[in-house]
């Protein structure tokens, strides 16, 4: 009888409670059995343990999470600016001054050597042109038209398929142990809402990143935001802090990164004043994705790196730490 | 033996699984029976019914709410002005020059029509003088000191006494229905984060707010953010949709305001392109609290409401369709 009980009530908490469910044995699977996964495993069991001296209460554990290059694939060239070199060309015809008008010209004749000459004055004036001058509603139109047709130039799959399955098992286990995992990005926030929810299980309201500026407006005779070709804030180096704050109005107690742009948030949250992690994602994985840090333009990582040596903070050798890079399904092409 | 195995679970769901814990007949007691309740009912039935024409996912239900006037008192002055007000007494021992210079000379002298007088101008100018220049941590512990000892000129109670049952049950069934709700005030983020979480139960990361520049850097050898005294960003009129839009990310189905700094937000609500429901609430009872609208300086209703009339949004009168207007126990001074 009190077996039958206990089973119905597990029945029970199962169906109707699924926060409830019991905790598969290996949270991680995709990691392999090393310091860094213990690191993880030790610090989400001292904040989860209730009356232990580390406990934290569920609405106080925030993890910020960075996104490129820390949750998904950013070499060659970061993905939203992949995206914004499409659209050049999508838009083109509706630009006949981008012919003869740098870096536009350079774009559509597909010389990105000269596009990267150009440097972040020529990347901000391609992201902004191609951000700007349309709704929000058009504008996330055209991300979920290209997040379902681009390919990766190495890979040849999707860009949502390039996203790290431990950091996905992570960013589940730190869910299930009550955990709100926020993403707080330099990529534009817009558009990484567009697969946020669907790869990373986490909401709209819980992305941050940079943005332009967007205008309440009438337009087409209906309210409507519209973005414009200025910058409203870069969310990125002490900006992620500066975000953090505003947004959430909490200081995390796990973050993530893998460059330099996220010392700063790693940073504020080592100064947490209680139990505290940090972690860094180093790409070491010229096989399996891409080996790159202090001398890289896309990612770099140097003066982070050093500060998490120097602390001791997490840092993940992806060549040794992980078992898997992508969700193994999706691998082929 | 059923019956047993029912109880067991019926008590295993309420102590495990408060979301699943039967509704209370009445989920709105402090409302009067009212076309007004009614509206508010009927919304939330249609969009919680599974299969019905205006089901909407738990994950889109976005409730935004202003906070001044909508949810606690803002009248003779906003709370928050004259927080700051007492700031300026409480700092001026360290500000020798504020004696000789408006608008602070006139606060220290207590001539609040002179200080009224400066306008929108003046009052700037003293937010901004006593909400920055410290970190957010101090800044903080002033906010939560002036809430635990501040009481109002009126009712001689502490300001977060005079929030509005009518509004607290509002939201507490908009949640109990998968409602997330927000708040999205003109007032400022980080002070209305003090009280917001255990005043409404509004987490910070649901507080959406006007706010200064905010500076990560050193501040006494440890990392901190320190409050410059500039405005980033003002969350009114049609800074609210576009703040939804940059922080939640979703269009609400739900919105409540009520002065014409809520339009823009409730007019987006409207357009929302389902069921969607835009609420005002009409400070008409000038013995149980206030009575104003289209002159009023503070909290000004008079476009809102003849749009509100127009469009046959809902109006709530508070004179004729709240039974109590502040929570009953701490009406006692």
């Amino acid at each position: 009888m009190t077996h039958v009980i206990t089973r119905l009530a597990a029945a029970i908490l199962v169906v109707f409670c699924p926060a409830a469910q019991v905790q598969a044995a290996d949270p991680l699977p995709s990691w392999n059995d090393s310091a860094t996964k213990q690191s993880i495993i030790d610090f989400v069991s001292k904040v989860t343990k209730e009356g232990g001296p580390d406990f934290v209460k569920p609405e106080e554990r925030v993890a910020t999470f960075d996104n490129d290059g820390t949750l998904w694939i950013e070499q060659p060239l970061y993905n939203q600016f992949v995206f914004a070199i499409d659209e050049v060309k999508k838009q083109a015809n509706q630009h006949p001054e981008w012919k003869t008008k740098e870096p536009f010209k350079s774009v559509l004749a597909g010389d990105m050597k000269a596009v990267a000459a150009m440097g972040e004055k020529g990347m901000v004036e391609i992201v902004a042109a191609t951000h700007s001058g349309m709704t929000t509603v058009d504008f996330n139109t055209s991300v979920k038209q290209w997040l379902e047709t681009a390919k990766h130039p190495r890979f040849k799959v999707l860009y949502t398929d390039l996203v790290y399955q431990p950091m996905l098992e992570l960013l589940a286990y730190l869910r299930a142990n009550g955990f709100k995992t926020f993403i707080v990005s330099g990529g534009g926030v817009e558009f990484m809402r567009n697969f946020a929810e669907k790869t990373y299980g986490v909401p709209p309201e819980q992305v941050i990143g940079s943005s332009g500026v967007t205008k309440y407006q009438m337009w087409d005779a209906s309210p409507a935001l519209v973005k414009e070709p200025k910058v409203f804030f870069v969310d990125d180096g002490p900006g992620k802090p500066e975000a953090i704050n505003r947004v959430i109005g909490r200081q995390p107690i796990f973050a993530f990164g893998n460059s330099d742009g996220d010392k700063e948030m790693l940073e504020w949250t080592a100064f947490c004043q209680r139990l505290c992690f940090m972690g860094l994602v180093h790409h070491t994985d010229a096989v399996r994705e891409y080996a790159y840090d202090r001398k890289s333009d896309v990612g770099k990582l140097d003066k982070a790196l050093d500060e998490a040596t120097a602390k001791g903070w997490t840092v993940v050798d992806m060549k040794n730490d992980w078992k898997t890079i992508f969700p193994p399904a999706k691998e082929a092409p």
